[in-house]
């Protein structure tokens, strides 16, 4: 490298490159096609640029200091990082200069293209019966007459009034006792887990009380803060897996794990702190914004932040201590480095997980900061590839209770995928990889504003039409730099594969064809390697060809041949050759044009209006564990009631995978797909 | 105060008073009549003298510097204290100066007089059926046909052949299972608490393992760690209550919480610290003794510790993780400020505890350092004043099961009493205060070596002769200087008042015999109070004449008149007037003179036969409950039916507790004892 250049790498986008040494974070950021959120115009006035660096910045590690790779701190920093997030090494992306090779994390809230597929709950029927219950008594005093302790005189109470018995009570709660009933004369709203542990008393009438279910994906966590009493869905609140860092999917965190001592923990910790930083989001929502103002008397402190409510509005102004019960649900990898347990059996054969059954934990156990008390809910785990997020699909979805045989296809950065109805239901698991998601895939990127997600290719002139998220216009109704395109999301990808496979730029086998005379279609000259331009560097907001790759297009067909051949050797299993319904989870289901995946050969061949979006049903599954203690047990029945199939030691798992690569898989069993694609090429050999 | 003198004071005796600045601990301790150990005659060479300064030490609190109260570090000094214990604020006596005033805290194991009365257990019948237990099981390999995970695995054959149901496991349990698993081809002892979660995984077949029982005293905590599956008690540790600092008794703990922001959390820490030391203490015993010696190769490190184990001795070889069990009982007080519970309303009428029953701890929730996994039992609560000691006493003395009507006193710092059988059980506390325990008697100690246990006056010269613990010979027979003589213990205070009493040198009321011309009796220059001399100067191992005081004789009988006035108003709710069993627990019992307690009037007639001592029953019952988890309900059971009856509010009160501080307490009452005491004295008015 030369010396007038640094790598810089962010995270969690996995972006880098060499640029520039003396140039500020946002203008490294720009240059490598990520973008960071800046109002001001790298002012030095907004504060929206936040960044983290983790590696590289000495004045954090106190090491080397004679050579740091990132400017000094500068004063006007100070305005919007606190002494304590400089100690984690935040800085502003407009302040800082690369000065050596750097690691950069940015923060969620950084994020110039936020998340347009929010984890959004959907309405899901659940029957009120939460594990954390409020209950409401008056007590008398003690006396010389009835002397009874503190515990006992509510307890007593709580049998008498509400049949509760056997009651324990947990050591913080029981510290609370005293005061709390003595601060509002003897009457108290007591919080009761499972009808059996009080987990928290409080002075007086209190009506409400609050939850959050946490999906806890391999790539994004999200999580629902709902009202425990009325069931409402507050916010919902996602942030990336901050174990993203240590590799892309599961097996690389297996691996991170296996290959260095203490990377268990680390990734733990990490996840952990995910978790209380979303814990404290879901409760800060509930306060009015705040402003920093001047203060008006000559004071020390020149500024103070004062809360600016919106007219007419009521805020909740929760605190952690308000957040009662926690679901947690992921897969099974996910489960296990949360809770330090060791995943490495998880991924060697035969696969066992450390635990099937669900667990009820302390949080502070856990080191999650919400009422002391309190329990945090893991879901159970099927098997070591279908995990706790496959059972709150489940319990959201209940196959096991429908006379329809379901296909219900969860897409993350693995696929598990369930089948079966009330007779029998079957689970396995698919490694998909994460191409769905948008990454290992060049220009892959998530579903945020800039992203390609719709695409028309004209079959004769091979000339490119796209929409992106965030423009509503088409890029042929555009003038090229109103477009800014960034990359591709997830099911644009899709969307990419079906046109240039209906356009003929590529084959049957996923090879791009060599005769075409595009002037999009070209060899990279670094690399060798063909590619097809989609949008030209004047459309998009990086200044570069946003392209599609020969080995983007294998990753493609990787992942939907391993979806496609692990559907047929399950119905294979049951003895069945079509489904009554797919079903498909997850932030790829809500936004996958049908139609393309069946001419893609995603899934088995299913009519159109079969075919349906579920949502984050994993998040779902988490929302009725925490709303409905029956579903606690009934995720507990069913874990171990779907029989898990382990597909690569299926006898023609390999056959079906090489076959279901192809696009699409079948000539005969796409019949009914004529007249959707040109004959030539559905017949192509 | 002198410019050249120092205020110094040592903990946990509190003895105090102005030493000459510029002398050394040791020499300090000594002229104030605290014995600190030391073999090598203060050369420094020992390491015997280790002592904790605890205030006054700037170069702990790295305050005030330039003023230090202590001279400072020597080299030698680290000979024997590491970093760590330095940062503690250790230094050896015999190496530092007193430059300022200072508080010194004398560790246990620096005391000279190791404390004689040993805790020691009592052959107790237990039934063998611990709470924790241990469960061998081989299991099959996971495979493809069953990759059942590995909790489950266990769990299922625990149930095959242990018929244990529904097995929960705890969280650090489960993250040491996968290895402990595979470590051993699929062979582990597993420890169940409860038959209801697994707490330990070990791999392969393992027969033992142990449990702590505590009694946590005002004074005194004891732990007897015992093999949770021979029952056998392998060792009693014992060490003062660490809160001692805070106060001698209950109601001075309470106080302090009350007055000092943060008091609660610092006592519970202290005694938390405590009870991990002990457990350290117990594991350390099972180690062979340690010596240093000079590496013999030239090493860096020219010292290091070698084992020396006795020949013939197997040792076990305990770590703190191999303790699975530790059950708890103390005062209600000692309860409440170790859970860290508000004690405050335990002081104020009508003195509800915050909670009565028992409790399951996770250790670790304490900051107790044994197994992770496991759970500390805390013994119910009878009332306020009866606390969870008391449950421990019943328990192993089961006056419930029995028909003869027992009167069980238990004389600690504070004084308790149950009295009844399988009918019907009352108890009650007395304000006994400490004197018993020889606290607040001016040259009061513990049972140590140097206390006076046995005094006879000769009731026309007023001479007296003694017997010191530690020494055969009496005073008579021996030279003055070979007596070495201290203090009074709890017992020998007995003595001394009854002896006092029936020479006439104090009269019924407790007032000195102002017509007496014996040279002991005088008036102390300083005070103006009479005062009674026990031992001179000479005999003494302090330098100064051994006295008893008018107020020291106070305090015996206001402790002695609540003792039986509370016995007394509690054989009147019962309706009767005698006892068939006075049973004394605690190490007041094992020592007192029965027929010297029957005169003193301490409790009420009973056959001299009938009174047994049954040593520390409170201890015992902690044992019972770690033993067999059956005492468990039982603690339980009688803790909310054992009636408390709170004295001070009975009508007599007043009347009974006037009338009961005489000696003896009532003529009519002790006629059976004419002949034991002079008659001119029984009879005098």
């Amino acid at each position: 490298m030369g010396k007038d250049k640094a790598m810089v790498i962010f995270q969690p986008s996995g972006r880098r490159g060499e640029v520039p040494k003396g140039i500020t974070l946002i203008e490294a950021s720009r240059l490598l096609g990520v973008d960071i959120e800046s109002l001001c115009g790298e002012k030095k006035v907004c504060g929206k640029c936040k960044v983290r660096v983790e590696e590289g910045n000495f004045e954090k590690f106190h090491v080397h200091s004679s050579k740091t790779h990132v400017s000094p701190w500068l004063e006007e920093e100070g305005k919007f990082i606190s002494p304590q997030e400089r100690e984690q090494g935040l800085r502003l992306g407009c302040a800082a200069k690369v000065e050596g090779d750097l690691l950069v994390f940015v923060p969620e809230e950084s994020r110039a293209g936020k998340q347009v597929v929010s984890k959004a709950p959907r309405d899901i029927h659940i029957k009120h019966d939460p594990a954390v219950k409020l209950y409401h008594v008056k007590l008398e005093k003690p006396s010389f007459e009835d002397p009874t302790g503190d515990f006992e005189r509510v307890a007593r109470e709580l049998e008498k009034s509400y049949g509760l018995k056997n009651l324990r009570i947990d050591l913080h709660a029981l510290r609370q006792l005293p005061e709390a009933l003595r601060q509002a004369e003897w009457e108290v709203t007591v919080s009761v887990w499972m009808d059996r542990e009080i987990i928290r008393v409080r002075p007086g009438k209190v009506k409400d009380h609050y939850g959050i279910a946490i999906d806890v994906g391999t790539t994004t966590i999200a999580g629902y803060l709902c009202n425990l009493q009325t069931m409402e869905v507050i916010d919902t609140i996602s942030l990336m897996n901050p174990q993203c860092k240590y590799g892309e999917d599961v097996m690389a965190r297996i691996t991170y794990q296996m290959t260095n001592p203490g990377g268990l923990k680390r990734m733990s910790d990490d996840v952990i702190e995910g978790l209380n930083w979303l814990v404290e989001e879901a409760v800060k929502g509930t306060h009015p914004p705040k402003k920093k103002v001047k203060a008006s008397e000559e004071k020390e402190k020149k500024e103070e932040w004062i809360e600016e409510p919106e007219k007419g509005k009521e805020y909740l102004r929760l605190a952690r201590e308000d957040i009662e019960d926690i679901t947690l649900g992921g897969n099974t990898a996910m489960h296990h480095i949360l809770l330090q347990l060791n995943p490495e059996y998880v991924g060697l054969a035969p696969f066992p997980p450390v635990i099937h059954h669900s667990l009820d934990i302390k949080a502070r156990d856990l080191g999650l900061r919400i009422n002391p008390s309190s329990y945090v809910f893991v879901l159970p785990n099927e098997a070591g590839f279908v995990g706790a997020d496959n059972v709150g699909v489940l319990i959201t979805e209940e196959p096991y209770k429908s006379d329809e045989t379901q296909l219900i296809i969860d897409i993350g950065t693995n696929g598990e995928l369930v089948l079966g109805n009330k007779d029998k239901l079957i689970s396995s698991s698919c490694a998909t990889g994460p191409a769905f998601e948008g990454a290992q895939i060049q220009f892959g990127m998530r579903a945020a504003p800039g992203a390609i997600e719709r695409i028309k290719i004209d079959p004769d002139t091979h000339e490119v039409d796209y929409k992106v998220i965030g423009r509503e216009a088409w890029r042929s109704y555009s003038r090229p730099e109103e477009m800014k395109t960034k990359g591709i999301c997830g099911s644009g990808i899709l969307d990419v594969l079906a046109e240039l496979y209906r356009a003929g730029i590529i084959t049957k086998t996923g090879a791009f064809n060599k005769k075409q005379k595009s002037k999009r279609f070209r060899r990279n000259p670094e690399t060798n390697q063909p590619e097809f331009v989609l949008a030209w560097a004047e459309e998009s907001s990086i200044g570069k060809d946003i392209v599609i790759t020969q080995k983007d297009v294998r990753q493609i067909q990787l992942a939907k041949g391993a979806l496609y051949a692990g559907c047929k050797l399950m119905m294979r299993r049951l003895g069945i050759d079509k489904v009554d319904k797919v079903k498909i989870a997850g932030a790829f289901g809500t936004h996958v044009d049908r139609e393309k995946a069946l001419i893609m050969g995603l899934f088995p061949d299913c009519e159109l209006e079969k075919i349906i979006s579920i949502g984050n049903a994993a998040g779902d599954g988490c929302r009725a564990a925490l709303l409905n203690r029956e579903k606690r047990d009934e995720a507990n029945w069913v874990s171990r009631n779907v029989e898990y199939i382990e597909l690569t030691v299926e006898g023609d798992f390999q056959k079906e995978f090489m076959g279901a690569m192809h696009i699409p898989h079948m000539k005969d069993e796409f019949s009914h797909l004529e007249g959707l694609v040109s004959p030539e090429i559905l017949h192509e050999n």
